[in-house]
């Protein structure tokens, strides 16, 4: 039984160090998206914002569009196209009103970030080279358990974004 | 005429210098508000998201909260109430159709962030000695020319926050 305890120990932090050094080497340790093998980006949520939308309708969302380091300096520049390296990141909440601050305001008319939507985080990363056949950018959409969206969805990505060519397929403007 | 032009100069590189100890103490070199004398913290634009908003109605804009690290921590830990050094930025932008977005989307549905409102910029900053009045919170707003609203408007921040008083006078939430 000592033999199997310290095995299990040993497989536990093995596992541990192999995560540890996924999420070091900035890939986390799920799922990573078809076609593009796109994972999640490690500390996404701590990127700086580029701007925020609202989808009405049937998505009904409030979205974050946040970029890392090489997103941002490219989009403060004026840059295009986006350099390798570049990841996009889209966060959606279900848009909620808030009975709260309809109480505040005594109006109705407040909306906040509610839970993860259905297609919660969507990423958009560059590699002109590795994703030359869609303008340089693999496509990537996780649920709120990291669960990647499957061939077909993917599918759809790049064929939306071909409007905003002139601006290397990326629709969101930078938020002064 | 020399004497003048290298008084000037000097007088320039004085009021340089003066603005960067300024912006790299964390203070930007503005307008500060009435009653509290919080000026725009300083690269506030890189701190990391809070959530997102949606107020509709006359206000008609999408918001972001953005806080600096010790908010972040504090938000992240459930840690209440929030530590002094805390600074909580809120931006509005008006919130406009994209028709461009629309049109990809193939419905009315699309909102994104336009220009700076009225009251683009808010700020709260924690000094639970300093502010003590006021649940140790300091207000301010400015406008997109860094212009900091008047007393009367400022007189409005603290009894609005009172309905949160138990979540340290902050409404919003940490969108995960």
């Amino acid at each position: 039984m000592k033999r199997i305890g310290f095995l299990l120990l040993a497989v536990a932090t093995l596992a541990g160090v192999v995560a540890y050094i996924a999420r070091a080497s900035g890939q986390s340790d799920g799922d990573a998206s078809p076609i593009y093998g796109v994972k999640i980006p490690a500390r996404y949520r701590d990127w700086r914002l580029i701007s925020v939308a609202h989808e009405a309708g049937n998505l009904n969302d409030l979205r974050a569009v946040l970029g890392n380091d090489v997103a941002i300096k490219a989009y403060r520049e004026g840059k295009l196209p986006f350099p390798d390296g570049t990841i996009i990141a889209r966060i959606a909440w279900a848009c909620v009103p808030s009975e709260e601050n309809n109480k505040v305001f005594g109006r109705e008319q407040s909306f906040v970030a509610g839970s993860a939507t259905a297609s919660y985080l969507q990423f958009m990363v560059k590699d002109s080279k590795k994703y030359a056949a869609t303008g340089g950018w693999g496509f990537a959409q996780f649920d709120k358990e990291g669960k990647a969206a499957d061939e077909a969805a993917l599918k759809t990505c790049f064929p939306c974004h071909v409007p905003a060519k002139d601006r290397d397929y990326i629709f969101t403007r930078y938020a002064p």
